[in-house]
């Protein structure tokens, strides 16, 4: 049972929405969602903070402070075991996955805060200065903040893209409104109250749950400067167009693999596959949607260990669970529309978990590989099928020849999204073949690349697309939450003898 | 008489648009407009643009070398005195504005063109890197180009806007369709053949000249991946929308300048003042569109020097000169609303022009300053009337007494769009002040601070707007015209005796 | 009674020194001292660490992330108020000052380590790279180790200065010896321990105590690729002769601050005057030895404040206290030479420190200013003796006139150490014109302009001088601990029909 | 016949030093030489520059342009062909090596001017900013200059190297002092002439003929703040010692290539080896002094087409020519001790060129190669004579078996210069191990690496020196000619109510 934060007081709404356990279906969580009526105190809590924000280079520079000394008292309250284990419990309860891959999200975000400790928030502010044509001139380039924003992010990475985003907003300045996945937000109210008590004052942020539509007016009405958005695309096409285009995106990939012709540790690349399509029951926005084979490597046992490591898969440890946002009957519809491609065949996986009692609402499927030709991939008619992304442990495996390398950047070339994606070969010249030819925002490459793996110590985001954003580094927190201002100082002299010229 | 240029071949079209001279009205030019039938040339031109560009750092890397290579030749020849002047004739023939004025744009452009002369292109591509995990691993950063993409030019710089913005998409990998302004496009017309004659190659750029329905239509089909619009507020919020955010924009401001309370060099700060709000006829996108005096200024001589120098600017030399998008009836009627404001007045110009032949499809305006009260400009009902932008030589001027700078700030902060301002002090604390408060792009701090002034060697570009653009420096370069792609290398080895471990 | 350190064992030897305390002279700290003929199993130690370090971007990148967690947790131990408190009242003990100055270089130590945290020490090794002529060519510039490096501070710091050069140069994967004036060593001594518990690696730093003289045998002996020198000038030149360049120096200077014509704020500039002057009884290598005034400061109350603050400072606090490296005698010799100068007087202090204990080995002596006439000063026969830095409590006070502003800057530019420098003025024209005149490294500008202060989150350095270190922030640390490294890949392929050219 | 420059004014000396011809021994130029009697003109020259240079970035700033605007003007001077083919052969007069070598020069040296054309010289002077603690309070780091230089450069490369240090010492703000060896001085003079031309002020460098005695009487006397030199190690060392360091070194190398396991493009290797080793007859700082080959290559046809190769080299088109610093006598010597060494051979060359008429004060040698077994190379007895430096048409060859990489690297960590290498493939976990465990400063790797190549583009210089020097790009000319200074701005406002503090 928890609760909304606006103009630094926590507060209960009259309506409250009764969440289902994922893995049972039974009613477990209790939020507190503001409706329509309700949007009032958020716009005027954001309408409070000016364009030019909560600090900046010149205001209130001590703030940059602050928000070293937060990230350093809040990387260590993660580092302590039993905070880290809360959090990671807390996290698999709403958002079903490993001990391991939830852990995960909780050291990512540690890492991240221990990153801005000290004096690294006001690094982030860092300008450069360039001298000017005479004396008492010197032009200066900053980041500056849009003051008011706005943050959004989905279910799957419940604290680790909430916090990332959040702080790289306050670090630089803005003041946001985050409203997480009604789902999932129990474990990002926690973390509120884990920064309050680590020195966050409370009205720099307000936090909100309500239904998407509620949202939208909010945003509507407080217009904010600028909104970031990480979820799915079809309602990150409809915000860049609600908000005229002020909004950084993050949305889902169909993100591919190529695997090319050296074969070697066959072992480690099954591995890497099995975790990049499953982990997390494919609920990554990283995760491998389509596997390109070289023809080496459809020779070798890479299919059977792919096999044999998906089949290894339990529910009991949450290594496959509850998918969040395709029902089971959806994916096995779209599994039968696949198999219905000429040469298509099931590899593994294609049925419903079993002895489970994940409520219908939500899917429950064995990760799934399903084999394409390239050919048929290619046509007009299947492409668009066979591209269609499933949030869920779902692949598309298919191999080219020798000399079909270009068809299969053709394909790469076709799709929407380009979020992620994986070149597994030490061949230099094979790699940059790939590279040179693509747009993956976030690319692997060598005999270890993974499509998963969003750490916080790279850049993590789409490419190609100038509404793109990023996550976590400091080029990705500057981008997306500050923007370039030029300050030209020029305090003369005048030059000695000066008169007034003639007018041009 | 001219042409659009598409797949590396000048054509002439059926439809043939016809100029009047904006000095005399008589017929000058025509022009070849495509109109919506002749679209489709232009769509197959840029759909051949992959993604992933002409070039990037894995492909092509040579033709960073052929721009470096264009970059020192086309600045050589602008360097040319015959060449130089022929530009700067052919701009004031287009665009009306004094040769001095006309001659800064071509000095800026070849600045430009010298700042990325051999490896500096090349260098904009730079990338950076950082060390990984584990042994084989490291991550790198690189600036990634968008392919295709549109660029679209107003009429007021008719050589400046589009060279530096044509050969920053260029320089990055992408693959530009260019519009400018009919009116002026014979400008960039002549300049597209100088380039060709530099080296540029005629498939990478195509050029176009239509109306601005044929152009919405060419890029709702064309769909490419980035347009960068330089012009009207109203324009660049459709095309927003229209294009769902892939935009980079540079529209129109309302540019403010406050002089402090230190009074200073009176003769020079008024020719500033003289230049900034009616130089090139107020037609520059930094025009100084309203000035806050300090009261210890209103004390000053610098009204009347104001005035005196606005009366000497003449027709004859095109220091005031024809008003492109607003004619005289338009600008004479504003002028009336705003003396019906309490305590307004009228402090110089405000009449038509005399003894002229412009057309009266522009406008002729005396070099006009109006009064207003800050008191009244806040005011709800005044304020959108008194910060309503008008392009040409039309400023409104205001002052403040020693404890209203809040008023002042609370003005600027209600504004909409945020390009250039200036703060006149040598106080560094008054100028820490107001700039800490305020969120222009480009703003001018010190005694011989100025709106106008958008050179080549730092940025220029609005702030506090996601979606804003800059012209010209490396910054606004990477920025506008390229994204960040994150190729991770990951060769391995091996950790020695490495097993797959369990599932997550 | 403490020991050294040396291939990861600490071992105590035959030679046991014992320190005096610097408050009552009395025996109290047993240093083990290393003699010339216990210096092999150092030389032997650093030879086994190669050229290229113990890692480096292509060598055990891991050890970037140890790094990271060793400064994190050293932060946190620092944070820890009975940590803190136990290495204040050490440093007190050893190098007497006050409790808030000693405390200072705890917390000092404590932001560094915490702007290393994370991934921090990793985005130090940061390379950029560069497209290169063709495909498949791209050039890396890296930042490498020297390998076995050498690190030698003196006694006022005995805590800030050792860890932060120590952990700069294990950053960058350097092997370091260390050594520690040993008359505070034991502070460096508790330090490592920390160190060690928060997880360095015992065999990455050697620690030694020794005299000078056994040093040099054994820098001559091990060769170390670098080495890095606080402390006395004569010392630095005697090193940078004998180590063939391969130094970078922090050697002491003889620090000016200028008040220029804006007379503002005397409370507050007299007592930044009295801290930069008097704290740690002056022994910072930034403590101001010379004030020139403008003559409007003259007129203020400027001088009577000094002195009453001055006077205020006391033993018992350790706000005044012993002078480790000058004896009173010598600072009396010295005030006796200056006022024989003509015009000179003394303005306050002069005196020897009242019933105190301190042993006439150190210096004791109340706080002191001498006013030379600025014409004196410049004098030949003058010059060098009233620009002798003395590192105790102990300051030149000078004037100067509206016009005279180039006879200061003459006194300035022949000074020979160009460390530290305050400029305090609020007129940027002042400002540039002392700034763009003179070279000293750290420079304070305006009103609130200090000489002392040396935190982590700027550079601190001497300026000038090719062979100057830097030291704290990032650029100190690649600077003095890292050199540029150029991979250039060129991997192929070659050009489709390559022939063997002809010779050339 | 040619002059010195001091002071602004071109001046001959009484001393006249006649030069003989290198291909017939027949005197050719008279160089004016300094003696030691006439060094005071150039020491005053030099004192009369401060130690804040002739500008920064608080003086005279429009001096940044002006070298922008040089550098335009040179480069496309030197893009003339009629000027390129006249600097080509003056280059081939004096410092014989083939046309395409020496247009080489000539054209690296217009790329470099084009580089810092327009804004770039004043981009060099970029600063970077950090928000401070409290308002008012801003810290910046600046690139700061030295005032008076030194530049002493070698015979080998006339052009290139003094006129990228001496515009790289310009553009920062300093006055140096240039001497060139005499042998070769005249293309520099000429290039001061149109330096000249271009505008560069007179007075703001010193050129100066001399023998090295002459000139370190003059470095001790004018005691200019840094000495740049390019030459042999042994005058390096000494400088390093009489200038205490204020130096920075690009001395020459004993480089090494080593061919790893893949053997392809068995030609292209082959010829690549040939140029590094034998074009301007072995005399490139960069030149292959000795080759590793993997057993693969061995068994391959690279030895005898590196010998094909090198016997069609010819003095006819100075593809083969005199050396410069050693005798055909030394290096006959040379070989025939290497040949006494176990297991050693000679592959080609060892004799004396034919027919030719180069005077015996110069050496005249056919290319040569030498191989000699690695675990002899090893030998300590052997190790300091295989790896000593020819500077001349020698190399060093040797294999090693798959296992014996460790021998390799040994042999490499134990040199004392560290410039160039090369490492042959493409296999980036070999790569991975040879950069990872090396230092040199301009290492190429992949199939087509080479040694030597020293283009504008990419950094060329020594590593693992602190005294290392870097020749070109913008990071060389920033490290080699300028230091950090660093600038607090710390205006105020003091805290409304502050009041003086205790003292600490």
């Amino acid at each position: 049972m928890f609760l909304f934060l606006v103009q630094g007081k926590w507060t209960g709404s009259a309506a409250w929405n009764t969440l289902l356990d994922p893995l049972n279906g039974e009613p477990f969580i209790k939020v507190a969602e503001v409706d329509e009526t309700g949007v009032q105190p958020f716009v005027e809590s954001l309408s409070k903070c000016p364009k030019h924000g909560l600090h900046n280079p010149f205001k209130s520079p001590e703030r940059y402070l602050l928000y070293g000394d937060i990230s350093a008292k809040a990387a260590h309250m993660l580092s302590l075991p039993k905070v880290s284990d809360f959090f990671t419990r807390l996290i698999q309860r709403v958002s079903p996955k490993s001990y391991q891959q939830a852990l995960g999200e909780v050291y990512v975000t540690r890492k991240f805060l221990e990153n801005f400790s000290g004096d690294q928030v006001r690094f982030l502010a860092r300008c450069f200065a360039v001298p000017g044509n005479h004396i008492g001139q010197q032009s200066h380039g900053y980041r500056w903040p849009y003051g008011p924003v706005a943050i959004i992010t989905p279910f799957n990475f419940p604290l680790e893209i909430p916090v990332l985003q959040l702080m790289g907003a306050l670090y630089m300045g803005n003041k946001p409104i985050l409203k997480v996945d009604s789902k999932v937000s129990i474990v990002m109210e926690q973390m509120m109250r884990l920064l309050h008590y680590c020195g966050l004052p409370v009205e720099d942020v307000d936090f909100i749950n309500s239904d998407g539509k509620t949202m939208n007016k909010l945003l509507m009405e407080a217009n904010p400067r600028m909104t970031l958005f990480t979820g799915s695309s079809r309602v990150a096409e409809k915000l860049a167009v609600d908000l005229k285009g002020c909004i950084k995106l993050e949305d889902a990939g169909f993100d591919w693999k190529i695997l090319g012709p050296d074969v070697e540790e066959v072992d480690y690349v099954a591995w890497v596959c099995d975790q990049d399509a499953y982990a997390c029951s494919g609920q990554k926005c990283s995760a491998q949607s389509i596997l390109f084979m070289h023809e080496n490597w459809s020779a070798s046992s890479l299919i059977p260990k792919m096999k044999y490591l998906a089949e290894r898969r339990k529910l009991a440890d949450l290594t496959i669970g509850p998918v969040l946002t395709v029902t089971t009957e959806a994916m096995l519809e779209h599994k039968k529309k696949l198999l219905q491609i000429s040469g298509s065949k099931l590899l593994f996986g294609g049925e419903p978990l079993e002895n489970h009692s994940i409520p219908p609402i939500y899917g429950a499927l064995k990760p799934t590989a399903i084999y394409i030709p390239l050919e048929e991939i290619l046509k007009d008619d299947n492409y668009e099928l066979v591209t269609k992304e499933i949030f869920g442990p779902f692949q598309i495996i298919t191999d080219y020849k020798k000399d079909q390398l270009p068809m299969v950047l053709d394909a790469l070339e076709r799709m929407h999204a380009h979020l992620t994606a994986a070149v597994v070969s030490n061949d230099p010249i094979f790699l940059q073949g790939v590279i040179g030819n693509t747009v993956n925002g976030t690319t692997y490459a060598g005999l270890r690349a993974r499509t998963t793996g969003a750490p916080q110590n790279h850049w993590f985001g789409p490419a190609g697309d100038p509404r793109g954003a990023g996550i976590g580094t400091p080029e990705a927190i500057k981008l997306v939450w500050s923007c370039h201002r030029e300050i030209i100082y020029d305090f003369g002299p005048l030059p000695r003898d000066w008169e007034i010229p003639p007018s041009t």
